[in-house]
């Protein structure tokens, strides 16, 4: 199940939080999927509603299970100042007595888009690549060392970019979705807390060259999960347009 | 991690042997990956070298991961004469005194296709998305109950059909693969057997309506993971042609 190669650099210096930082930033150039053909469509305005319909209801399968992800964090960890911490991230998505919490938010965003909270809940119509990549991101965080599990969220380190960039874009190009957005209002404070946090984590316990290369991996293996999900969107959604059996199927191709 | 839906089902009547076979034969007119694209191509002689070594490194990851993932089936079970007949899959992927085994016969098709063995066994090139589907087969046999485990075994039913058409086309528009088909010559008497073993155990084991529904699903749910790799293919090296980064790249198109 290995993926990647990671440099043998156990010999090597350890890199500065600078250079840490300076190198977990190049494979956000890189790999993020800010990149990403459906994103790029996503942001030209050029998706039609069948399409932005399969993006929300595949990507509520990785949003539903984000906080299952960092359950199975916080279970790997003995060290109680880290889990309170951590825990954050679960009250984050799955909501308190104060607030919806981030998986009601994106039903939200699906329902603007004109699903049924229920049947994107359902989860019935996602892609089985989608479900395969986010599963992915389960098991990295279960097998691997707590250190690369942590790592693996630092993706966080660019969102807030992407979802600045996205909110502007659909408020312009698709205005119906402009009471759906919720979700990502909360994650532009969200996400560069949880990034800070997870950084200076990184840095203080990646004790050996070697152990730094496999945080910059495990960023890189995470940034592979999300830009196969895309994969799989366009694949099936725009070109050559074949979702697999028993999967969403777009009704209608207006422009949206 | 759900995955399709069984139909509530507990109160119905058990299938009998020939009427689940026949439930079980019909999800492979469905969803098996006879039908997919890619494999139409392939059969066309319309593929590239290029294509097929791409398919032949991908599908490397899956062959290495089988005897894998019928050794956590063995793990599983507390029978020994479930576990001697089992065994047999293991040693017929990794081999022994008398015989090189799947995963070299494997490397041998690569060879043939112009792929250098050390190459394709480095697992380096594989298409994350391969990775994602591959182990979401070993998550389905090392977390769901044993009888669906072996269920997922059961796409061997069809891949005996499969693997003959695949012998003919390729002798007949690919000839320079001809001297790699060991794995698939092993396979035509390999795979009846397993799968006859296979589908005596789940009638047996399913004790209620509810548990051969889930063995249904366990091979819907299989197939789903053999589509998405081709999938993946199509979309990388077929059409629109984006490998993501890090993955294999095609060096020459020229027509196979």
């Amino acid at each position: 199940m290995a993926s990647g190669t990671v440099e043998h650099a156990a010999e090597a210096r350890l890199l500065t939080f600078d250079e840490l930082r300076a190198a977990l930033r190049q494979v956000g150039e890189e790999r993020y999927h800010h990149q990403h053909p459906f994103h790029l469509l996503m942001h030209q305005g050029k998706l039609t509603r069948g399409q932005l319909q399969a993006w929300a209801l595949n990507r509520y399968y990785y949003q539903s299970m984000i906080p299952i992800k960092d359950a199975i964090i916080l279970s790997r960890s003995e060290d109680a100042a880290f889990r309170r911490a951590w825990r954050k991230r679960v009250v984050d998505h799955d909501g308190d007595a104060n607030s919806a919490g981030g998986i009601q938010r994106w039903l939200k965003l699906g329902e603007a888009a004109g699903l049924d909270a229920a049947r994107v809940a359902s989860g019935r119509e996602v892609l089985p690549a989608t479900r395969y990549a986010v599963n992915e991101y389960l098991n990295i965080v279960r097998t691997r060392p707590l250190l690369e599990a942590v790592a693996s969220s630092l993706t966080e380190l660019f969102s807030r970019d992407l979802i600045s960039l996205r909110m502007e874009k659909m408020r312009q190009h698709y205005p119906w979705l402009s009471g759906g957005l919720d979700y990502f209002e909360a994650r532009l404070t969200q996400a560069p807390e949880d990034a800070a946090f997870a950084i200076e984590y990184v840095y203080e316990h990646a004790e050996t060259r070697t152990q730094q290369e496999k945080v910059i991996q495990a960023l890189r293996d995470k940034c592979d999960i999300l830009w196969a999900q895309l994969d799989a969107l366009y694949f099936a959604y725009v070109q050559p347009g074949w979702p697999p059996p028993g999967a969403f199927r777009v009704e209608s191709e207006e422009k949206a």
